[in-house]
């Protein structure tokens, strides 16, 4: 079972994504948002992460890039709402291959005990039927992908 | 009869307001995203708007202010994630009274026949109980006191 919980009501346009991970807040929150290691986590294992832009602050602007292994590519950006360290973050999202459906996404952090910490993100989309066509493009599995290669990177980061 | 439509749809997470100015699109465009003349029209007539920040393109942050008769001070902002003239425009909302509830805005400008513009504005709030709340704090009248005051400010720039 994955650790990942992905819960889309129906008829609601949201996708909430849950995950506790086994390291503190703050360091998840850093890791969270450092350009350096977003290519080691942000998407698929199969696909080539490239951080283009990414201003963590309001109105600061994050863009990356997904080179897949058949040459194709796939570009996702936004702006960041609010970034209230190490608790909260607000942002848009444009997949830009299906411009113009911009979705809002709203990411918390929670400490809990034991030096642990919940991850929970709101992804909130224009209709229901462009979450639909997100969940029905894979996203729930790409979104247990990437939360277990966060995780993964955490764990090697509290190992060093 | 109100030339403002507001749809709040049930069990919806938005509110949709639609409205057709005798105005060509161009002229919209300018006026809506014009700071000079924001506090002609953005809101009720009996408060003071002041336009804090208002820089209109991409990861722009704007910021408006109103001063109510009884001396309080009602703040409201946002960032601009897309500014496609004199089409489109999309950006967060946020109002400092209750913060933390961030909604996505997307405004768009269609041309119409006879030089009139149809202007339609869809406002996605982070939950159905979200909406409800800014539904029963007046935010009907309000948005068509907005759009009446909009339109007033659109005659007179063409009749001088």
């Amino acid at each position: 079972m994955s650790k990942t919980s992905v819960i889309a009501e129906q008829g609601k346009q949201e996708i909430v994504i849950t995950r506790i991970f086994d390291a503190p807040r703050d360091l998840v929150f850093r890791t969270y948002t450092n350009p350096a290691t977003v290519p080691d986590w942000w998407g698929p294992r199969n696909l080539k992460t490239t951080v283009d832009r990414m201003e963590v602050e309001k109105g600061g602007v994050w863009r990356y890039i997904h080179d897949d292994p058949d040459g194709n590519v796939h570009a996702h950006h936004g702006v960041y709402h609010e970034v209230a360290a190490p608790e909260r973050i607000v942002n848009t999202y444009e997949y830009e291959g299906y411009p113009g459906s911009v979705g809002l996404v709203t990411t918390t952090f929670e400490e809990l005990p034991g030096g642990k910490t919940k991850f929970t993100e709101v992804s909130l989309y224009p209709s229901v039927e462009v979450r639909e066509g997100v969940l029905q493009s894979g996203m729930t599995e790409g979104a247990m992908e990437l939360m277990d290669r966060l995780d993964e990177l955490l764990a090697k980061l509290q190992s060093q």
